[in-house]
Protein backbone atom coordinates (compact mmCIF):
# COMPACT_ATOMS: atom_id res chain seq x y z
CA UNK A 1 0.00 0.00 0.00
CA UNK A 2 1.14 3.29 -0.70
CA UNK A 3 -0.46 7.21 0.34
CA UNK A 4 -0.31 9.09 -2.83
CA UNK A 5 -1.96 12.84 -3.48
CA UNK A 6 -3.16 13.47 -6.66
CA UNK A 7 -5.14 15.84 -8.76
CA UNK A 8 -8.31 15.12 -10.16
CA UNK A 9 -10.72 17.22 -11.77
CA UNK A 10 -8.80 20.04 -11.32
CA UNK A 11 -8.60 19.25 -6.91
CA UNK A 12 -5.97 17.73 -5.03
CA UNK A 13 -7.24 14.62 -3.32
CA UNK A 14 -5.57 12.00 -1.15
CA UNK A 15 -5.75 8.03 -1.67
CA UNK A 16 -4.17 4.79 -0.71
CA UNK A 17 -2.94 3.16 -3.31
CA UNK A 18 -3.48 -1.26 -3.15
CA UNK A 19 -1.76 -2.28 -6.29
CA UNK A 20 -3.41 -0.48 -9.17
CA UNK A 21 -6.70 -0.16 -6.52
CA UNK A 22 -6.87 3.16 -5.43
CA UNK A 23 -8.82 4.26 -2.07
CA UNK A 24 -9.26 7.96 -1.82
CA UNK A 25 -9.25 9.34 1.66
CA UNK A 26 -9.67 12.30 3.40
CA UNK A 27 -6.93 14.69 2.70
CA UNK A 28 -6.16 16.69 6.41
CA UNK A 29 -4.70 15.35 8.91
CA UNK A 30 -3.69 11.80 7.42
CA UNK A 31 -2.54 9.59 10.23
CA UNK A 32 -0.74 5.74 10.06
CA UNK A 33 -4.67 4.42 11.30
CA UNK A 34 -6.58 6.03 8.29
CA UNK A 35 -4.12 4.33 5.98
CA UNK A 36 -4.96 0.70 7.13
CA UNK A 37 -8.62 1.67 7.10
CA UNK A 38 -8.90 2.47 3.93
CA UNK A 39 -8.67 -1.08 2.16
CA UNK A 40 -11.46 -1.82 4.01
CA UNK A 41 -14.00 1.19 4.21
CA UNK A 42 -13.91 2.13 0.85
CA UNK A 43 -14.52 0.01 -2.03
CA UNK A 44 -11.63 1.62 -4.47
CA UNK A 45 -11.18 1.68 -8.02
CA UNK A 46 -8.88 0.43 -10.55
CA UNK A 47 -6.24 2.67 -11.99
CA UNK A 48 -3.42 5.16 -10.69
CA UNK A 49 -3.79 8.82 -10.94
CA UNK A 50 -2.78 10.80 -13.76
CA UNK A 51 -0.79 13.24 -11.95
CA UNK A 52 0.68 12.82 -8.57
CA UNK A 53 1.15 15.72 -6.76
CA UNK A 54 3.82 15.34 -3.21
CA UNK A 55 2.58 13.38 -1.39
CA UNK A 56 2.67 15.53 2.23
CA UNK A 57 1.65 18.85 2.72
CA UNK A 58 4.54 19.51 5.60
CA UNK A 59 3.60 22.92 8.07
CA UNK A 60 8.25 22.29 8.46
CA UNK A 61 10.24 20.13 6.76
CA UNK A 62 13.41 20.01 8.52
CA UNK A 63 16.50 18.14 7.22
CA UNK A 64 19.37 16.98 8.93
CA UNK A 65 22.89 18.45 8.22
CA UNK A 66 26.29 16.64 8.96
CA UNK A 67 24.90 12.96 9.02
CA UNK A 68 27.22 11.24 7.00
CA UNK A 69 29.67 8.70 8.30
CA UNK A 70 31.68 8.71 11.47
CA UNK A 71 32.93 11.87 12.45
CA UNK A 72 29.31 13.40 11.88
CA UNK A 73 28.21 10.68 14.12
CA UNK A 74 30.45 11.70 16.98
CA UNK A 75 29.05 15.07 16.57
CA UNK A 76 26.00 16.14 18.26
CA UNK A 77 23.24 16.17 15.35
CA UNK A 78 21.95 19.45 13.76
CA UNK A 79 19.23 20.60 11.71
CA UNK A 80 17.94 22.58 9.39
CA UNK A 81 14.77 23.93 7.84
CA UNK A 82 13.49 24.49 4.76
CA UNK A 83 10.54 26.40 4.12
CA UNK A 84 6.94 24.95 3.32
CA UNK A 85 6.31 26.66 -0.02
CA UNK A 86 9.83 25.28 -1.27
CA UNK A 87 8.07 21.56 -1.39
CA UNK A 88 6.60 20.57 -5.05
CA UNK A 89 5.70 16.79 -6.69
CA UNK A 90 6.98 14.34 -9.16
CA UNK A 91 7.81 15.90 -12.41
CA UNK A 92 7.68 19.45 -10.80
CA UNK A 93 10.23 21.77 -12.41
CA UNK A 94 13.11 22.65 -10.37
CA UNK A 95 14.19 26.32 -11.84
CA UNK A 96 17.45 27.79 -11.32
CA UNK A 97 17.47 31.42 -10.87
CA UNK A 98 20.42 32.76 -13.88
CA UNK A 99 23.90 33.61 -11.79
CA UNK A 100 23.15 31.59 -8.71
CA UNK A 101 26.25 29.59 -9.61
CA UNK A 102 26.56 25.94 -9.00
CA UNK A 103 23.13 23.92 -7.75
CA UNK A 104 23.13 20.39 -6.35
CA UNK A 105 20.61 18.05 -6.35
CA UNK A 106 20.61 16.10 -3.31
CA UNK A 107 18.73 12.71 -3.25
CA UNK A 108 17.60 11.65 0.57
CA UNK A 109 15.06 9.06 2.06
CA UNK A 110 12.39 11.51 3.92
CA UNK A 111 10.63 10.78 6.78
CA UNK A 112 6.92 11.59 6.94
CA UNK A 113 4.84 12.14 10.16
CA UNK A 114 2.21 10.94 10.85
CA UNK A 115 0.66 11.32 14.74
CA UNK A 116 2.38 14.19 17.01
CA UNK A 117 5.82 13.47 17.99
CA UNK A 118 7.11 14.98 21.13
CA UNK A 119 10.11 13.83 22.95
CA UNK A 120 10.20 10.34 22.14
CA UNK A 121 11.96 7.80 21.43
CA UNK A 122 13.90 6.35 18.51
CA UNK A 123 11.83 2.77 18.92
CA UNK A 124 9.10 4.70 19.94
CA UNK A 125 9.30 6.80 16.45
CA UNK A 126 6.07 5.51 14.10
CA UNK A 127 5.94 7.39 11.30
CA UNK A 128 3.12 7.79 8.42
CA UNK A 129 6.03 6.29 6.09
CA UNK A 130 8.95 7.30 3.66
CA UNK A 131 9.48 8.71 0.41
CA UNK A 132 12.03 10.01 -1.58
CA UNK A 133 13.17 13.65 -1.88
CA UNK A 134 15.51 16.10 -4.02
CA UNK A 135 17.14 18.50 -1.28
CA UNK A 136 18.17 21.21 -3.89
CA UNK A 137 21.08 23.34 -2.74
CA UNK A 138 22.27 26.01 -4.15
CA UNK A 139 26.93 26.25 -3.23
CA UNK A 140 27.51 29.62 -3.40
CA UNK A 141 24.50 30.63 -1.03
CA UNK A 142 25.39 27.93 1.21
CA UNK A 143 28.65 29.41 1.90
CA UNK A 144 27.72 32.83 1.40
CA UNK A 145 24.42 32.70 4.05
CA UNK A 146 24.94 30.50 7.44
CA UNK A 147 21.26 29.92 7.70
CA UNK A 148 21.63 28.39 4.21
CA UNK A 149 17.50 30.11 3.48
CA UNK A 150 18.64 31.12 0.45
CA UNK A 151 21.16 27.94 -0.69
CA UNK A 152 17.43 25.56 -0.26
CA UNK A 153 14.56 27.55 0.79
CA UNK A 154 13.36 28.60 -2.73
CA UNK A 155 10.44 28.02 -4.96
CA UNK A 156 10.49 24.31 -6.23
CA UNK A 157 13.73 23.40 -4.47
CA UNK A 158 12.43 20.41 -2.31
CA UNK A 159 10.82 18.16 -5.03
CA UNK A 160 9.02 15.22 -2.71
CA UNK A 161 7.14 11.65 -4.06
CA UNK A 162 6.28 9.85 -5.97
CA UNK A 163 4.35 8.56 -2.67
CA UNK A 164 4.39 7.54 0.82
CA UNK A 165 5.40 3.86 1.10
CA UNK A 166 4.37 3.33 4.92
CA UNK A 167 6.17 0.18 5.33
CA UNK A 168 9.72 0.74 4.36
CA UNK A 169 12.38 0.35 7.13
CA UNK A 170 15.64 1.34 5.24
CA UNK A 171 18.61 0.19 7.08
CA UNK A 172 20.63 -0.14 4.36
CA UNK A 173 19.13 0.97 1.33
CA UNK A 174 20.78 1.82 -2.18
CA UNK A 175 20.13 5.78 -2.86
CA UNK A 176 21.05 6.12 -7.05
CA UNK A 177 20.82 9.56 -7.82
CA UNK A 178 20.64 9.49 -12.17
CA UNK A 179 21.42 12.79 -14.48
CA UNK A 180 19.87 12.40 -17.50
CA UNK A 181 19.48 8.65 -17.64
CA UNK A 182 23.29 8.03 -16.11
CA UNK A 183 23.94 7.40 -12.14
CA UNK A 184 26.22 10.32 -11.25
CA UNK A 185 26.54 9.58 -7.17
CA UNK A 186 25.32 6.47 -5.06
CA UNK A 187 24.94 5.75 -1.71
CA UNK A 188 23.24 4.21 1.19
CA UNK A 189 21.09 4.63 3.81
CA UNK A 190 23.27 2.48 6.18
CA UNK A 191 26.00 5.52 5.36
CA UNK A 192 23.81 7.86 7.13
CA UNK A 193 25.63 8.78 10.84
CA UNK A 194 22.34 8.72 12.21
CA UNK A 195 19.18 7.00 10.69
CA UNK A 196 15.54 8.01 10.05
CA UNK A 197 14.40 7.19 13.49
CA UNK A 198 17.19 8.50 15.52
CA UNK A 199 16.93 11.30 13.58
CA UNK A 200 12.97 11.80 14.32
CA UNK A 201 13.35 11.34 17.84
CA UNK A 202 16.35 14.13 17.94
CA UNK A 203 14.08 16.66 16.69
CA UNK A 204 10.95 15.39 18.62
CA UNK A 205 12.97 16.69 21.83
CA UNK A 206 13.31 20.12 20.38
CA UNK A 207 9.67 20.44 19.10
CA UNK A 208 6.15 18.73 18.34
CA UNK A 209 6.80 16.59 14.87
CA UNK A 210 3.26 17.28 13.45
CA UNK A 211 0.67 15.25 11.06
CA UNK A 212 2.42 15.85 7.53
CA UNK A 213 5.80 17.30 8.28
CA UNK A 214 8.38 16.16 6.64
CA UNK A 215 12.37 15.31 8.09
CA UNK A 216 14.95 14.97 5.16
CA UNK A 217 17.86 12.91 6.27
CA UNK A 218 20.74 13.77 4.40
CA UNK A 219 22.73 12.70 1.59
CA UNK A 220 24.94 10.31 2.34
CA UNK A 221 27.06 11.37 -0.84
CA UNK A 222 24.59 11.22 -2.99
CA UNK A 223 24.98 14.37 -4.71
CA UNK A 224 25.22 16.04 -7.90
CA UNK A 225 25.07 19.39 -9.98
CA UNK A 226 22.15 19.94 -12.15
CA UNK A 227 21.32 22.68 -15.03
CA UNK A 228 18.30 23.83 -16.86
CA UNK A 229 17.41 21.23 -18.85
CA UNK A 230 18.60 18.23 -16.96
CA UNK A 231 16.23 15.72 -15.86
CA UNK A 232 17.19 14.37 -12.52
CA UNK A 233 16.17 11.05 -10.79
CA UNK A 234 16.49 9.97 -6.88
CA UNK A 235 16.04 6.09 -6.06
CA UNK A 236 15.23 5.61 -3.47
CA UNK A 237 15.40 1.30 -3.03
CA UNK A 238 11.83 -0.21 -1.17
CA UNK A 239 10.70 3.02 -1.44
CA UNK A 240 10.36 4.63 -4.83
CA UNK A 241 11.49 6.83 -7.75
CA UNK A 242 11.62 10.70 -8.00
CA UNK A 243 12.23 12.34 -11.36
CA UNK A 244 12.33 15.82 -11.72
CA UNK A 245 13.00 17.97 -14.92
CA UNK A 246 15.09 21.39 -14.21
CA UNK A 247 14.43 24.44 -16.02
CA UNK A 248 15.57 28.33 -15.89
CA UNK A 249 14.06 30.11 -13.30
CA UNK A 250 13.05 32.87 -16.02
CA UNK A 251 10.39 29.98 -17.22
CA UNK A 252 8.53 30.17 -14.33
CA UNK A 253 8.94 33.39 -12.51
CA UNK A 254 5.49 34.88 -12.90
CA UNK A 255 3.41 31.57 -13.57
CA UNK A 256 1.56 29.40 -10.76
CA UNK A 257 3.72 26.93 -10.30
CA UNK A 258 1.40 24.58 -8.76
CA UNK A 259 2.71 23.65 -5.01
CA UNK A 260 -0.96 21.40 -4.02
CA UNK B 1 -10.59 45.78 13.65
CA UNK B 2 -8.56 43.58 14.99
CA UNK B 3 -7.84 39.50 14.10
CA UNK B 4 -7.98 36.93 16.65
CA UNK B 5 -8.06 33.68 17.36
CA UNK B 6 -9.37 32.30 20.45
CA UNK B 7 -11.33 29.33 21.69
CA UNK B 8 -14.97 28.80 22.77
CA UNK B 9 -16.04 25.33 24.10
CA UNK B 10 -12.79 23.89 23.44
CA UNK B 11 -12.70 24.74 20.19
CA UNK B 12 -10.58 27.03 18.04
CA UNK B 13 -11.97 29.86 16.18
CA UNK B 14 -11.37 33.12 14.39
CA UNK B 15 -13.07 36.57 14.74
CA UNK B 16 -12.48 40.42 14.26
CA UNK B 17 -13.18 42.18 17.19
CA UNK B 18 -14.74 46.07 16.35
CA UNK B 19 -14.38 47.70 19.53
CA UNK B 20 -16.29 45.40 21.58
CA UNK B 21 -18.14 43.27 19.04
CA UNK B 22 -17.13 39.89 17.76
CA UNK B 23 -17.25 38.73 14.39
CA UNK B 24 -16.80 35.22 13.77
CA UNK B 25 -15.03 34.64 10.87
CA UNK B 26 -13.92 31.04 8.65
CA UNK B 27 -10.47 30.39 10.16
CA UNK B 28 -8.97 29.13 7.58
CA UNK B 29 -7.42 31.06 4.51
CA UNK B 30 -8.22 34.24 6.38
CA UNK B 31 -7.88 37.23 3.30
CA UNK B 32 -8.28 40.79 3.93
CA UNK B 33 -11.00 40.71 2.33
CA UNK B 34 -12.83 38.10 4.96
CA UNK B 35 -11.62 41.01 7.19
CA UNK B 36 -13.33 44.05 5.75
CA UNK B 37 -16.21 41.73 5.21
CA UNK B 38 -16.29 40.21 8.51
CA UNK B 39 -18.34 43.33 9.85
CA UNK B 40 -21.19 44.25 7.25
CA UNK B 41 -22.12 40.29 6.78
CA UNK B 42 -22.31 38.79 10.44
CA UNK B 43 -24.33 40.77 12.68
CA UNK B 44 -21.75 39.89 15.97
CA UNK B 45 -22.02 39.47 19.59
CA UNK B 46 -20.72 41.95 22.24
CA UNK B 47 -17.84 40.91 24.71
CA UNK B 48 -14.01 40.06 24.31
CA UNK B 49 -12.53 36.06 23.70
CA UNK B 50 -11.67 34.90 27.28
CA UNK B 51 -8.58 32.70 25.99
CA UNK B 52 -6.37 34.17 22.94
CA UNK B 53 -5.01 31.83 20.86
CA UNK B 54 -1.52 32.82 18.64
CA UNK B 55 -3.36 34.85 15.71
CA UNK B 56 -1.58 33.20 12.91
CA UNK B 57 -1.41 29.72 11.95
CA UNK B 58 2.04 29.73 9.86
CA UNK B 59 3.10 27.09 7.74
CA UNK B 60 6.30 28.56 7.45
CA UNK B 61 8.05 31.51 9.51
CA UNK B 62 10.41 33.90 8.13
CA UNK B 63 12.82 35.61 10.43
CA UNK B 64 14.73 38.70 9.49
CA UNK B 65 18.73 38.00 10.77
CA UNK B 66 21.28 41.28 11.06
CA UNK B 67 18.53 43.72 10.45
CA UNK B 68 19.52 46.55 12.67
CA UNK B 69 21.05 50.12 11.50
CA UNK B 70 23.49 51.08 8.32
CA UNK B 71 25.48 48.30 8.42
CA UNK B 72 23.08 45.98 7.89
CA UNK B 73 21.42 48.13 5.35
CA UNK B 74 24.70 47.67 3.06
CA UNK B 75 24.64 44.09 3.12
CA UNK B 76 22.47 41.54 1.59
CA UNK B 77 19.16 40.82 3.56
CA UNK B 78 19.73 37.56 5.38
CA UNK B 79 16.56 35.40 6.57
CA UNK B 80 16.10 32.46 8.99
CA UNK B 81 13.36 29.96 9.54
CA UNK B 82 11.60 29.28 12.78
CA UNK B 83 9.73 25.56 12.80
CA UNK B 84 5.79 26.44 12.62
CA UNK B 85 4.75 23.83 15.50
CA UNK B 86 7.40 26.78 17.80
CA UNK B 87 4.41 29.05 17.31
CA UNK B 88 2.64 29.77 20.83
CA UNK B 89 -0.31 32.48 21.79
CA UNK B 90 -0.43 35.30 23.98
CA UNK B 91 0.12 33.96 27.89
CA UNK B 92 1.42 30.62 26.70
CA UNK B 93 4.18 29.61 28.66
CA UNK B 94 7.91 29.73 27.18
CA UNK B 95 9.66 26.93 28.49
CA UNK B 96 13.78 26.84 29.35
CA UNK B 97 15.23 23.72 29.02
CA UNK B 98 17.78 23.15 31.67
CA UNK B 99 21.54 24.27 31.61
CA UNK B 100 20.95 26.07 28.00
CA UNK B 101 22.56 28.80 29.00
CA UNK B 102 21.21 31.89 28.64
CA UNK B 103 18.05 32.58 26.46
CA UNK B 104 16.55 35.63 25.30
CA UNK B 105 12.98 37.44 24.24
CA UNK B 106 13.48 39.86 21.04
CA UNK B 107 10.84 42.36 20.63
CA UNK B 108 9.82 42.23 17.54
CA UNK B 109 7.18 43.47 14.91
CA UNK B 110 5.57 40.76 13.00
CA UNK B 111 3.77 40.63 9.48
CA UNK B 112 0.85 38.28 8.44
CA UNK B 113 0.62 37.11 5.05
CA UNK B 114 -3.01 37.08 3.76
CA UNK B 115 -2.94 36.49 0.15
CA UNK B 116 -0.05 34.84 -1.98
CA UNK B 117 3.14 36.89 -2.67
CA UNK B 118 5.78 35.81 -5.25
CA UNK B 119 8.23 38.22 -6.78
CA UNK B 120 6.36 41.16 -5.76
CA UNK B 121 7.52 44.71 -5.13
CA UNK B 122 7.82 46.34 -1.60
CA UNK B 123 4.86 49.20 -2.26
CA UNK B 124 2.70 46.02 -3.80
CA UNK B 125 3.12 43.93 -0.61
CA UNK B 126 -0.67 43.75 1.32
CA UNK B 127 -0.52 42.23 3.71
CA UNK B 128 -3.12 40.69 6.95
CA UNK B 129 -1.65 42.74 9.31
CA UNK B 130 0.74 43.37 11.85
CA UNK B 131 1.50 41.70 14.92
CA UNK B 132 3.87 41.32 17.82
CA UNK B 133 6.01 38.33 18.17
CA UNK B 134 8.64 37.02 20.98
CA UNK B 135 11.45 35.53 19.32
CA UNK B 136 13.09 33.52 22.23
CA UNK B 137 16.74 32.37 21.64
CA UNK B 138 19.07 30.18 23.27
CA UNK B 139 22.48 32.42 23.00
CA UNK B 140 25.06 29.15 23.32
CA UNK B 141 23.03 27.27 21.06
CA UNK B 142 22.85 30.10 18.09
CA UNK B 143 26.62 30.06 18.63
CA UNK B 144 27.31 26.96 18.36
CA UNK B 145 24.78 25.77 15.45
CA UNK B 146 25.03 28.43 12.87
CA UNK B 147 21.67 26.88 11.11
CA UNK B 148 20.26 28.09 14.25
CA UNK B 149 17.66 25.63 14.58
CA UNK B 150 18.32 24.43 18.19
CA UNK B 151 18.36 28.03 19.27
CA UNK B 152 15.44 29.08 17.77
CA UNK B 153 12.65 26.39 16.85
CA UNK B 154 11.79 24.67 20.26
CA UNK B 155 8.92 24.64 21.38
CA UNK B 156 7.23 27.69 22.88
CA UNK B 157 9.99 30.08 21.27
CA UNK B 158 7.58 31.62 19.33
CA UNK B 159 4.58 33.67 20.57
CA UNK B 160 2.24 35.52 18.53
CA UNK B 161 -0.25 38.22 19.48
CA UNK B 162 -2.34 39.05 20.95
CA UNK B 163 -4.00 39.95 17.74
CA UNK B 164 -3.53 40.92 14.05
CA UNK B 165 -3.99 44.51 13.51
CA UNK B 166 -4.74 45.46 10.02
CA UNK B 167 -4.35 48.94 9.77
CA UNK B 168 -0.71 49.47 11.18
CA UNK B 169 1.76 51.25 9.43
CA UNK B 170 4.61 51.35 12.01
CA UNK B 171 7.37 53.19 10.38
CA UNK B 172 8.50 54.42 13.80
CA UNK B 173 6.73 52.72 16.44
CA UNK B 174 8.50 52.22 19.96
CA UNK B 175 8.89 49.04 20.72
CA UNK B 176 9.37 48.26 24.79
CA UNK B 177 10.60 45.13 26.08
CA UNK B 178 9.31 44.39 29.59
CA UNK B 179 10.99 41.93 32.16
CA UNK B 180 8.44 41.47 35.38
CA UNK B 181 6.97 44.96 34.37
CA UNK B 182 10.31 47.11 33.99
CA UNK B 183 11.35 47.74 30.82
CA UNK B 184 14.90 46.61 30.02
CA UNK B 185 15.43 47.73 26.30
CA UNK B 186 13.54 49.65 23.56
CA UNK B 187 13.88 50.11 20.00
CA UNK B 188 11.57 51.44 17.51
CA UNK B 189 10.94 50.02 13.65
CA UNK B 190 12.75 53.06 12.32
CA UNK B 191 15.83 51.36 13.60
CA UNK B 192 15.39 48.28 11.10
CA UNK B 193 17.70 47.99 8.21
CA UNK B 194 14.96 47.24 6.55
CA UNK B 195 11.32 47.86 7.04
CA UNK B 196 8.30 45.26 6.92
CA UNK B 197 7.34 45.60 3.35
CA UNK B 198 10.66 45.49 2.36
CA UNK B 199 11.41 42.79 4.13
CA UNK B 200 8.75 40.74 2.86
CA UNK B 201 9.19 41.66 -0.64
CA UNK B 202 12.23 40.27 -0.49
CA UNK B 203 11.76 36.90 0.87
CA UNK B 204 8.84 37.01 -1.69
CA UNK B 205 11.77 36.68 -4.24
CA UNK B 206 12.85 33.33 -2.74
CA UNK B 207 9.75 31.49 -2.61
CA UNK B 208 5.81 31.92 -2.22
CA UNK B 209 4.77 33.30 1.09
CA UNK B 210 1.32 32.00 1.79
CA UNK B 211 -1.65 33.15 4.08
CA UNK B 212 -0.85 33.00 7.17
CA UNK B 213 2.69 32.80 6.92
CA UNK B 214 4.88 35.05 9.39
CA UNK B 215 7.64 37.34 9.43
CA UNK B 216 9.66 38.58 11.74
CA UNK B 217 11.33 41.32 11.31
CA UNK B 218 14.24 41.51 13.52
CA UNK B 219 14.97 43.30 16.60
CA UNK B 220 16.37 46.37 16.70
CA UNK B 221 17.87 46.42 19.87
CA UNK B 222 14.96 45.06 21.69
CA UNK B 223 16.49 41.90 23.35
CA UNK B 224 17.22 40.77 27.09
CA UNK B 225 17.73 37.99 29.09
CA UNK B 226 14.77 35.69 30.69
CA UNK B 227 14.56 32.66 33.08
CA UNK B 228 11.89 31.04 34.38
CA UNK B 229 9.49 32.59 36.97
CA UNK B 230 9.82 35.78 34.74
CA UNK B 231 6.90 37.02 33.23
CA UNK B 232 8.24 38.97 29.88
CA UNK B 233 5.92 42.00 27.76
CA UNK B 234 6.69 42.79 24.46
CA UNK B 235 4.83 46.05 23.28
CA UNK B 236 4.61 47.30 19.50
CA UNK B 237 3.00 50.83 19.80
CA UNK B 238 -0.28 50.94 17.44
CA UNK B 239 0.02 47.27 17.12
CA UNK B 240 -0.68 45.50 20.66
CA UNK B 241 0.83 44.01 23.71
CA UNK B 242 2.10 40.40 24.30
CA UNK B 243 2.71 38.68 27.64
CA UNK B 244 4.31 35.42 28.25
CA UNK B 245 5.27 33.54 31.13
CA UNK B 246 8.81 31.58 31.15
CA UNK B 247 8.71 28.11 32.99
CA UNK B 248 11.52 25.49 33.44
CA UNK B 249 11.13 23.41 30.73
CA UNK B 250 10.30 20.24 32.93
CA UNK B 251 7.13 21.77 33.91
CA UNK B 252 6.02 21.35 30.14
CA UNK B 253 8.27 18.68 28.86
CA UNK B 254 5.49 15.91 28.56
CA UNK B 255 2.26 17.93 28.65
CA UNK B 256 0.45 18.63 25.92
CA UNK B 257 1.32 22.43 25.49
CA UNK B 258 -1.92 23.86 23.30
CA UNK B 259 -0.17 25.17 20.09
CA UNK B 260 -3.81 25.39 18.41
Amino acid sequence: MRVVRYREDGRPRAGVLDGHRLHPVADEALTPGDVARARSTTPGATGTPEELLAPARPSTVFGMARNTGPADRAAAPRAFLKAAASVSGPGAAIPIPADIGRVDAEAEVAAVIGTPLWHVRPRDVELLGLTVSLDVTARQAQQDDPRWTEAKSRRGFTPLGPWIEPEAAPTDAAIPLARNGATIAEGSTADLARGVTESVAYLSTLVELRPGDVVLTGAPATFGAIAPGDVVTADVAGVGTLTNPVVAAEDTAHREVDHA
